[in-house]
């Protein structure tokens, strides 16, 4: 019941919020122009962000921000208020600022005493007892309704982007909100060879000046198709601009760095779930080469940070929270390509960070349930769960390994190549005036995509079906240009087993178009992504590596019907057998070109897995995508996404990479030699004077205590935040608290002569548990210790005296030097 | 080069090394009976066999034990001796006796000097470059080996077990090492309807005394087919005893224990691989109620122990192997379902520790290698990569989710009374005299299995084939008495879509006959597990679960042919519709007693999804397995797997375990209250003999070494096998180390008076950045840190003074107090 009135309130709360920020920011539109756009122009992306979200976030903040501003309706449910009182003296004890580091531990540790404390009181009443079993279900709930959210939306664009990319081309008239194939499958004439030809679906040219042939028809389609496409990104781009700046990009390198315990408030928040659903709806309509996987991980990342924000047990803890946002992206893979498997494991070898068995469970489960979901609005229409259903009737042989080893090549050079282009394109983006006009950049890119594209049948359709049409095996009834064989008519045989057959006119100009249209992609892919509106990069990875390896694959077809007597045919393909499959290159083309960009291994494998459906193909795409991983790694080590989050300097620790410099802690902590000695605070020495100058004279996020400043001796580390709250509370609070009293911070303050100022107690705020390490320390052992621990700071001793401190953005930067690159890229703590 | 030679050195020394070891063993059996079994019969197995290895090690020790005797065969390849000697002045310094915990940290680190050493040395010549390219390499050679290996050795076994499990029967005149399938499948009359009487094959009783039917024949039968179960497993329990005890059970509780970084000599050696293997064949084809799926994962991690031994990189570093270890469990999963993906997914949720990226990589390589041998060798003649190849023609409907959870909830108590039964009978059996006798209570159970057995032809079979059957789904032309329904004369239907039909008498009688050997597994699958023979869990608990399952689905679908008006039923069962599939609800309930017993949840839906290779079938086996781990998980948090580790005292630290009680550090670490003081050595006061006296007197492990008695600041620690090897080193080489000299572990001692002793400098071998907590740390952050860093011991200061120590063993003793378990059954360090 708590949980259902919570939902509803939540719900009401957040309608109005809607309702009331569109006419604020509508208002601020008509009356004058946006404050942010004239004082820092896109300059550097998150801090530009960081100021436009703290000039706007008064005006009207986003209520279900990634960080704790929901705690509040977290409390409703039962005597949460009570409890945190007795407990935690001062409200916002334990919450972190933005663009600021969690502490793992302490997140952990605070779970923990929560647990505790429902576990004690379940033995009360019976009341406290189905409270605490909601409690224990409430993370099952949050997965079941991230599923359901996930799994909708996902149907829903996929309908839209449907029904949006044909209307760029006609109209249905039976009913304008069809897409072609629902208004040729509704009409009647729904025999095989008339679906292309069903009168209820006319062009733009046939409907306005009735004609369907000829130049001027042409022209006015073109025209018409270049104008839609521009007006929705025109449309998407300045959405995204007024009203959730967070929504752009692939929201995929952001992730990994929130799930790595970064704080980003407002990036998984509701606004950037509303805006981000529709204006990917918008953009991949609007024909640009960018696809929508990425940013549906985004999606039902926002999806599980609304529903985690509903249970206080997750929105209160930022660590419980990325257990769900975990689970979270795994249904947003899952649902981009219907392969929840796939997702699980994208989820815990690309994005995730902390990935106990427990979130690896409910992971799947959260998978499960939104392709499920998904299936049943079955917006394919074909009851698949699967983005490309592929079906193949021949084996693969041993000779074939060749090529496939080849297409790796290929989606290694590509990978690097990509990158490369695509960073330093950004990189001139953040730093030079480009970046000053977003919108006119996405409108000049969608002009020139759409004027290349129309022309070309393969860049003109959606990349979807682009990818589909290029898997597709050539059945006997295809009607595809590809599949424009010369036929043997003495051969008689069933349908699924067709021979090699030479290649016909169509395969030829196929060929040509397909050549042309990859060198498209390839280049326009690289200025598409990184744009100020939500661009994914699987599809178009994929569409490149997938017009490659059709091109191979007809390539090795006819070389082998041609000269089936060359000693590497002879033995597998004799005349008349079916024995290369164009289609299957295709995929395996395409598994590189993804494998070369995202430096994905297991997860790729396992999605292609899951759309083919069988074992049988494994080894060609796991051979193709090794020499992709091996090829690329060889320039290079950062997929794409490392690369975005170096390029935006998040302080983000990476699993992967290997420290084995041989430094110790000392050469990394702070103070270096020569620099002045550590800020700390003594137990019991200090009055409150000192400490509020020490605060205003320095930013540091804590302060060791130590003993006396003589013997150094470590006792503790107090949060800046925390002390700050603490001294302001007892100023306003505590009788007696004035600038001269002496901070305590052992367990029992002396007795003090009667004249002498009330003293401050705050052994309550005190870390008595700091992480410390020796000089000595090895600093692989160090950077293990903070990525497995995930802590933000650790203090450094030399036989039981206080040295110094290394934060995790000293280790960052070290690392970064270490690696020859300019350490002060990292810019968080 | 070096790898090919080290190679065939290493199979030159094994083949050696066996044929001496047999004579030897052979020589002692029969001149007297083995010392071991007079002396420590059985009553504790691990310190038995503890006790058993070391008095025969000397005889004949296995070389290639895991542990590190190896160092010297891995050395052989460059400069390895040379290298060591410069910076490990002491042999032997670096590794861990037997029945000791490693420490992850100092191996990772250990592994980083190595590889920046080979890293440096690269760039010196192109042979040291190319040697560093072999070594980076060798990972993916190790994989490969493993995976070829663990499937050639699966096919062997699968066929080996055809053949023999037959031979109890009968044996086959064209050729007597075929199996029954192989043998009429080779002769003429292999009409489908011929094969159930091919001549070639032969009974015994048509063999011997020339009659087929009869109840003397019978009887003849009855009589061999019990006499063959004997011998066979005579013949196992007797080759395990005297040359393999370690092959003993399924192994899985103590991989999981080594791969968390714990020391077994010779668990993994060549005589348990080879040992394990026979027998395994000798006791599944025994008909014994086991498997030889979990045996088979032991078996893998064999080849991996093998196989690493034989490169550097992982022969010598106890981290880096137990990589390797993880990967070949997922092998063996592999190979033992046919299913790749589950098996990396098993060695990740319930097998493996420490799982880095990598290794997530590499075990999927060699998992897939592993397959795709086994398919090679194709032991079950179809073709097929999975071991219960099924399709099912109809969907499923909500309303059966209503009986796939009562499955659930009947996998659920299975496995709760499974594990309490077998617990309670294992517990017994180690402390009675029941223990004292293994040959003998393999033979009796043997002798019951068979007897009760042979009658009943569901039980007569071998499990696999039992559950195969029971997978099925009826098709047209199926002769099985399962499928003996009534057929509609009328009904004319393509064969694939069988409408549901009333039960024949065949299938009355099946259900007789399946409950009487439901009753009779679960009874005697409680006594088999546990023996002193190999024995595998997976298969039995399938076979309950399939029994259960098949039975209730036969009910469920007579229902509805029966009741299609019922409202439950009205909706989707029609008369003359195929609604209900007994065999898939076999197979949900196959999951649910699998999930039951082990407790795995994500790898166990995989596997089934891959026996089945689609998605159609999910939503139906997760929604029994998570009810029957719900349901198990209510009456005890522990798998069969985790109680035998906790049966055993072996130290594991479980990841899943929750440690959710509020100690700190300082109620868990030693001294407690009233205790002597911590033995601690000073790093410029004490003697060469103070130091022996102290090591001669304690069992630690390891000394804190401090500034001085007084002040108590920690300085380092130093390893108790390093310091009795630096000392005898010290006083056989060093001229001067006398009983009188001073050690110092300072940096630079100071000048001593000429007439005073040799000093002995001891900095090389003190670990300078020990770690350390404070002593309010919660016990939850300590747990945390010894489970995520792999710690061996954690010393504890207060403000800079040393206070005491936690060591692995603590914390697992003060977990089990917490449980209120008893502490003292945590037996190794």
């Amino acid at each position: 019941m708590p949980y259902v009135f919570s939902l509803l309130l939540q719900l009401h709360i957040f309608s109005m919020e809607i309702i009331q920020c569109i006419i604020q920011r509508l208002h601020s539109i008509i009356e004058e122009t946006p404050l942010y756009v004239v004082t820092n122009p896109y300059k550097n992306v998150p801090q530009y962000l960081k100021v436009m979200f703290q000039t706007t976030s008064s005006l009207c903040r986003d209520a279900s921000v990634l960080g704790t501003n929901m705690v509040n309706a977290g409390d409703m449910n039962g005597s949460g208020n009570l409890m945190d009182f007795l407990d935690e003296p001062f409200p916002d004890v334990g919450t972190y600022e933005d663009f600021h580091t969690i502490d793992w531990l302490r997140e952990k540790s605070r779970d923990t005493d929560r647990h505790r404390k429902i576990t004690s009181k379940s033995k009360e009443s019976i009341w406290e007892f189905i409270k605490s079993l909601l409690d224990a279900w409430s993370g099952w709930v949050v997965m079941l309704l991230i599923g359901l959210l996930a799994g909708t939306l996902a149907g829903v664009i996929d309908l839209a982007v449907d029904w949006m990319t044909d209307l760029k081309e006609g109209v249905c008239l039976s009913a304008f909100w069809y897409s072609h194939e629902q208004c040729c499958w509704t009409s009647n004439e729904t025999t095989f060879d008339d679906r292309d030809k069903c009168p209820k679906w006319q062009k733009w040219s046939e409907l306005l000046v009735n004609q369907s042939e000829g130049a001027s028809a042409y022209i006015l389609n073109y025209f018409l198709y270049i104008m839609w496409a521009l007006s929705f990104a025109f449309l998407a781009v300045s959405l995204v601009r007024v009203f959730a700046p967070y929504a752009c990009g692939s929201g995929i390198p952001e992730i990994k760095t929130i799930l790595s315990g970064f704080i980003i408030r407002g990036y998984l928040g509701k606004w950037t779930l509303l805006i981000k659903t529709v204006t990917l709806v918008l953009v991949v309509s609007s024909g640009l080469s960018l696809g929508k996987e990425g940013p549906l991980v985004h999606v039902a990342c926002c999806c599980g940070n609304f529903f985690s924000s509903l249970f206080s047990k997750y929105s209160k803890n930022e660590g419980k929270r990325r257990e769900v946002l975990s689970a979270a992206a795994a249904a947003g893979v899952s649902v981009a390509f219907g392969a929840p498997i796939g997702g699980v494991l994208f989820s815990l070898e690309e994005v995730s960070y902390y990935f106990p068995l427990k979130t690896l469970w409910r992971s799947f489960f959260a998978a499960l349930v939104a392709a499920f979901t998904l299936r049943s609005i079955n917006p394919f229409g074909n009851s698949r769960l699967v983005l490309f259903y592929v079906e193949y009737h021949t084996p693969w042989y041993m000779a074939e390994l060749f090529p496939f080893i080849l297409l790796g090549v290929f989606g290694g050079l590509w990978g690097t190549l990509f990158i490369r282009c695509n960073i330093a394109w950004c990189r001139r983006r953040k730093t030079t005036r480009l970046g000053k006009y977003p919108v006119l950049e996405v409108i000049v890119v969608t002009a020139i995509t759409a004027i290349i594209a129309y022309p070309n049948p393969y860049t003109r359709r959606s990349t979807s079906e682009l990818i589909s049409e290029l898997f597709n095996d050539c059945g006997a009834l295809e009607s595809s240009q590809l599949c424009d064989y010369i036929n043997d008519p003495n051969m008689t045989r069933p349908v699924d087993d067709i021979p090699d057959r030479p290649a016909g006119f169509g395969v030829y100009t196929a060929m040509w178009q397909l050549a042309l249209a990859l060198i498209f992609k390839i280049i326009i892919t690289i200025f598409t992504f990184g744009m100020k509106i939500p661009s994914g990069l699987f599809i178009p990875s994929m569409a490149v590596g997938a017009m490659a390896g059709r091109m191979v694959g007809i390539g090795v077809e006819q070389l082998a019907y041609h000269h089936h007597d060359w000693i590497i045919f002879r033995n597998w393909c004799r005349p008349g057998a079916d024995c290369v499959t164009p289609g299957l290159y295709a995929m395996v083309g395409a598994a590189a070109c993804l494998g070369g960009v995202t430096r994905m291994t297991v997860s790729l494998v396992v999605i292609m897995f899951e759309l083919t459906g069988g074992l049988e193909y494994i080894v060609p795409l796991m051979a193709a995508a090794v020499t992709s991983k091996w090829v690329a790694d060889a320039f290079g080590k950062e997929g794409i996404y490392e690369a975005h989050i170096h390029l935006n300097g998040y302080p983000f620790l990476d699993a992967k990479d290997e420290f084995t410099h041989r430094t110790l802690a000392t050469d990394v902590m702070r103070p270096r030699r020569g620099e002045p000695p550590l800020s700390v605070l003594t137990q019991d020495s200090m009055t409150v004077e000192d400490v509020e100058t020490l605060i205003k004279e320095t930013d540091y996020n804590g302060f060791p205590v130590v003993v006396s400043k003589d013997s150094e001796r470590l006792i503790g580390f107090a949060q800046r935040r925390e002390l700050i709250l603490a001294i302001k509370n007892a100023r306003q609070r505590q009788d007696g608290v004035v600038s001269n009293s002496i901070m305590y911070f052992t367990e029992d303050p002396p007795e003090l002569p009667a004249n002498s100022p009330h003293p401050l107690k705050l052994r309550r705020i005190l870390n008595l548990s700091p992480f410390t390490v020796t000089d000595h320390t090895p600093m692989e052992t160090v950077v293990d210790i903070f990525r497995k621990l995930g802590l933000r700071q650790c203090l450094v001793t030399r036989s039981g005296r206080l040295l110094g401190i290394i934060t995790k953005k000293d280790v960052l930067r070290h690392m970064a030097q270490m690696a020859n690159q300019d350490p002060e890229s990292i810019m968080f703590n």
